[in-house]
């Protein structure tokens, strides 16, 4: 019988990790921890870190790397994503099988907060076939973390929602396709590709924006969102040309996010 | 010269707590520990008990406790809580300028993250007059925790949004008022009176409840909102009745939140 933890270890800062996540980690019989191609191995030395910093040796020992597969780049996103976690369920059952063939606690670190715009949890609902009769799925827990929205509303001080308002989480794409949504007084943004934000009239709009949060490189802009966004927009060029990659996030509001509610 | 840390320590489970802010616990030369009625005693005896597994006894001895002033119940609920803010804000300022005289490192303890329909970010944006002067503000950080939502999540081995799709968090008064938010796919419920999930068509929704979130009394419900309804409404009642308050929230969604994307 495998047990499988899917623990949020937070995004970068080793000290988000939840007291809960460290234990999960320390009672692992194996820790699977993904590397993900050149573009990103900043992301999986963060994981490794973690492990150093929070596990004595004989846990560290078992911590197993695997690839992960690369996703196609198909016309059909859902279909393209739909394949790729097929092949990923695969990859982590002959991890399981291979290292824990009599079955026990296995690990994962998830980046952020596992139910936040991650997929694991659904490439875990696709994982069976892992018991000696090959029909067993594994018992599923999950650890909470902190989210980048979480890093990022911390740095700004600022809360996420307007006092007593909706806020929506959404992705740049959405952005995009569908501008500001019709019900939120703030909205975050998450997976965007780069100033989504410029598809919305910035008049009496101010953005918070960061990122690389909780890493050392972490960089944080604010302002109203006239005079900022083509900032950020620059900014963000400039990093991810710099380091290769860069994720970032940011939250928008129409009302002042920590006026007071009357005026 | 006041630093003011402003620390998320989750929602009832003392493990949820992170690294970051145990440390800020244990580096505060004040800790400050509203007390609120005896309604919601239960929530003041969590903090308490974190303080003991947490801190050491010198540690424990920095903590103060204090009475939160009363919210009136008036008609214009945002002036109430313009003027309760104000009050609060006062007796904030009281508290550290009485322990702390020549200033020093202030804790308080956040439920679950300070972002997240809370109002200390905005209450610390009204402290003034700390410094000798009267005029200096404090240094204000936020050191990020648990939501009750992450743990609802977790609980129920859910994401928060249908894949690759926005979702909204929104209140119970919300819901009420304007119906299901145009364009999102799954909505989450906080601050709740007590079953607003009844002012909408429950032919295709889902939902996951979940009532006192990491703690010992901690009920979850789920199902398809047409069955499972009537009964959380039930439940909740009878909960509420038994322990003489209640905190609940909830996620609904349209599409099955773990369905492959492709169909
Ligand atoms: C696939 S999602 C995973 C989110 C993650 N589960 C969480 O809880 O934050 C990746 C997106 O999260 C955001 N993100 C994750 N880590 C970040 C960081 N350290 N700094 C800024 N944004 C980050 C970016 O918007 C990125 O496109
Ligand atoms: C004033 S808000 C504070 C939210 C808090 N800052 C957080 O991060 O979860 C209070 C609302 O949060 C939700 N909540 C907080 N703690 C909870 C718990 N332990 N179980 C269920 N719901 C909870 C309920 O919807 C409640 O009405």
């Amino acid at each position: 019988m495998i047990q499988l933890a899917l623990i949020g270890v937070g995004t970068g800062n080793p000290d988000h990790v939840t007291l809960a996540g460290v234990r999960a980690l320390r009672e692992a019989d194996l820790i699977l921890l993904p590397r993900k191609g050149k573009a990103k191995s900043d992301l999986v030395d963060l994981r490794r870190l973690l492990c150093r910093n929070l596990l004595d040796e004989a846990a560290q020992s078992r911590v197993v790397e695997f690839d992960l597969p690369h996703r196609e780049r198909r016309d059909d996103y859902l279909g393209a994503v739909d394949d790729w976690h097929a092949a990923i369920a695969e990859v982590w059952r002959e991890q399981m099988t291979r290292h824990l063939p009599r079955g026990g606690r296995v690990a994962m670190m998830i980046w952020g907060d596992p139910s936040l715009y991650d997929s694991s949890l659904r490439i875990t609902g696709r994982l069976k076939g892992l018991g000696q009769d090959g029909e067993a799925s594994p018992a599923v827990s999950v650890v909470p973390g902190i989210t980048s929205l979480q890093v990022l509303t911390a740095e700004h001080r600022i809360p996420l929602n307007v006092l007593a308002e909706p806020v929506q989480i959404t992705t740049g794409r959405r952005l995009r396709e569908r501008g500001w949504p019709d019900d939120a007084a703030s909205v975050a943004v998450m997976l965007d590709s780069g100033g989504a934000f410029q598809a919305l009239a910035p008049e009496g709009l101010h953005i918070w924006w960061g990122a690389y949060l909780g890493m050392d490189k972490q960089c944080l802009i604010e302002g109203p969102l006239a005079e900022v966004g083509p900032a950020i927009v620059e900014r963000r060029a400039e990093l991810r040309e710099r380091h290769g990659w860069i994720m970032d996030v940011y939250l928008l509001a129409r009302t002042p996010l920590l006026s007071r509610p009357v005026e």
